[in-house]
């Protein structure tokens, strides 16, 4: 495959058209419109918040009535959860005026929204902005897109490249929007991945579940799983290649192709995490299963304490030691665990490195991107979560979101 | 019982001796001896943390031992956590020095430490500070050792009450420290609370263990479990009362002002957290079970979006109902929850609540001590747990503490 790339490419069948709706920014793009060929096979995921959003209820809906889905309709603004019934006739309106304008069934559009939580979708606005959107579908229109779906977002996410499968040339281009409330339980706020791969449905479901769990699903900002996650992966069967079924040499090679795009989309959310200064990627190794390998590597990126230590560039690891202590993991052998802040060892056996000095764990903390490593000294399995830290920025942006 | 002062009342048997020993602070006091009448009766609760600290330990195996405790030792600025076999090592040593110079055995001493982890404790300088600490000793001195066991506390924390007990009347003062790494996970931080009640050695300890369940068990400041949380109840047995036994009327009595002082303690440190504009309890009733409301009230307490919300005054009820929907309670039925900020209903049936404004929202935001009411609609179990907002001024004494 070729390197990843943030010059979306083109991907025959999909066309994106974006409009200014006014739903609560203005000034800027907060519609967009995907419409997808005839053909297309579509694979989704979406929040396992309690509480998820009128538009994941109805997406979901859309997708169980086996109508093949030609449209994704996405705003920016306004969350459209906790709304209830009145949101969720809201979301149908929605879905029934976009499909009245192009001519296909309700249930062929999906529909997704971000931003505040609790106010009523307003549905003139956005209804009245689907004419313009409409209008400025093109096959090039990711990045406009990219910026539509953005909320405290500071910049665009998009991954693309191309990879050979089955003898032809295959492209994949994916966005993604996302700043807070990150803790994907199934897939992260808002992302669309689309191929012009020809791919069996369930090799595509198979390749986004796959993909989701090492990306969106291992990324956390503040613990705070959204009600309107969702991640969508489309492929169009342009490419001409023979179609990729599961267990194929071809489904492999699609599957790490998939992946890469969606680890690069989960790792800018991280990056453009709110008031973030840090990239912080915590590695653990040597436990007896992956879910608590993930356990301890959540446990530690959720610390506050681990956060405004590294907000500081202090190299404080007894916080991250009495992260790794709290995790919750039984019989936990102290003595074995051994901790690293990039390369260098701040606990051996469960104390201070001898040899550890603070100049070396200050060298470490002075730069932009960490890894955490963290070996439990009691198996081989292991797991990786990417986090940022916790600045001031991030308490002022949640305090003046809605002000 | 009498209502709960800040002013301490003396407990015949505990008399109490402070230093200045230097060993992290500068011109303040940072070393507390008591000293336990013989004849007195100790119950002890301690961290839960895997790594916990040397001290914690060494606590452990003295009490273990059989050995009647006589003095309780605690330092300030340094935790002796993540120290390994030598900070053992050092931690006995204080101990042996104590009893040297009492004349008690080692295992008679009882050592505690708070602090920074991870850096050796100063014996040598500890240690030059138990004759001063020795000679301060008196039965008025609760005050003192509440500040010199202070790290980034603003203020002490005292409580004290009186109570009739078999006709006699009886004290019990408590004093407490903490205000960051504060999710105690079997008792907080340091708390000491003594009584004159003569109570046998069981009654003692379920008293303990029954009143730090709904206190120092029940709060969080920002989710981090410490090393070195310890919690300890102490009867001397000079009131004269009858022995106190479980089961009785007595025990009734003697439980429910040790659970006000522990309330009343434990209510001290969430508002004294670092950097807390706001007192906020979580109350969470119609549960299956005591602990799925647990889990419901720590996942809303320990939401950053939540937190921040409180600390900008923001009526943000859709982060409160983001964060139910993801505590993890299966078959959650959406429907049936009723949210409530003080008596003001924002979420009835699952959704905003008709009627509902914001000024109704915002004049209860405005006030510094809020209780979040979530009814889950499924049985009649409850749990309340109490916690601060997120600030600015967190993320700063928390990027600092350390330099």
């Amino acid at each position: 495959m070729t390197s990843v790339s943030e010059n979306p490419l083109v991907i025959a069948g999909v066309r994106l058209g974006t409009a200014a709706a006014g739903i609560r920014y203005q000034g800027r793009d907060d519609l967009a419109v995907f419409e997808l060929s005839e053909g297309s096979c579509c694979a989704a995921m979406f929040t396992r918040n309690a509480f998820c959003a009128a538009p994941v209820i109805v997406a979901r809906k859309h997708l169980a009535s086996g109508t093949a889905t030609r449209y994704l309709l996405v705003n920016s603004g306004n969350a459209n959860a906790g709304t209830g019934p009145d949101g969720l006739g809201r979301a149908h309106t929605t879905c029934a005026a976009l499909a009245g304008l192009t001519g296909c069934a309700p249930e062929a559009v999906l529909p997704f929204s971000t931003g505040v939580i609790g106010e009523p979708l307003p549905v003139e606005r956005l209804v009245s902005g689907l004419d313009p959107a409409l209008e400025s579908l093109s096959e090039d229109g990711w990045n406009r897109v990219a910026r539509a779906i953005m909320t405290t977002d500071t910049r665009p996410k998009v991954a693309s490249l191309q990879a050979q499968l089955g003898g032809k040339r295959i492209s994949i281009t994916g966005i993604a929007k996302g700043a807070g409330m990150i803790r994907p339980d199934m897939a992260t706020m808002l992302a669309y991945v689309a191929t012009d791969a020809c791919v069996d449905a369930a090799a595509l479901d198979r390749c986004l579940r796959g993909a989701a769990d090492g990306s969106f699903n291992a990324i956390t900002v503040d613990g705070d799983t959204s009600t309107n996650d969702a991640c969508m992966l489309v492929a169009t069967g342009r490419a001409g290649n023979p179609q990729v079924g599961l267990g194929s040499d071809e489904f492999r090679a699609l599957f790490d192709s998939i992946c890469v795009v969606c680890e690069t989309l989960a790792h800018a959310i991280v990056r453009d995490a709110e008031g973030a200064t840090k990239f912080i990627a915590v590695h653990v190794r040597e436990g007896r299963e992956k879910n608590e390998c993930r356990q301890v590597a959540y446990t530690v990126a959720h610390s506050p304490l681990v956060k405004t230590a590294f907000f500081a560039s202090d190299p404080n690891w007894g916080r991250i030691l009495a992260a790794v202590g709290r995790a919750g993991l039984d019989d936990l052998d102290i003595d074995a665990i051994h901790i690293f802040l990039d390369d260098v060892c701040i606990v051996r056996s469960g104390a201070r490195a001898s040899g550890y000095t603070e100049e070396q764990g200050q060298a470490v903390m002075d730069r932009s991107e960490v890894t955490i490593t963290i070996d439990l000294g009691r198996g081989n399995a292991e797991a990786c979560v990417w986090t940022s830290d916790l600045s001031v920025e991030y308490v002022k942006i949640n305090a003046d979101y809605r002000s």
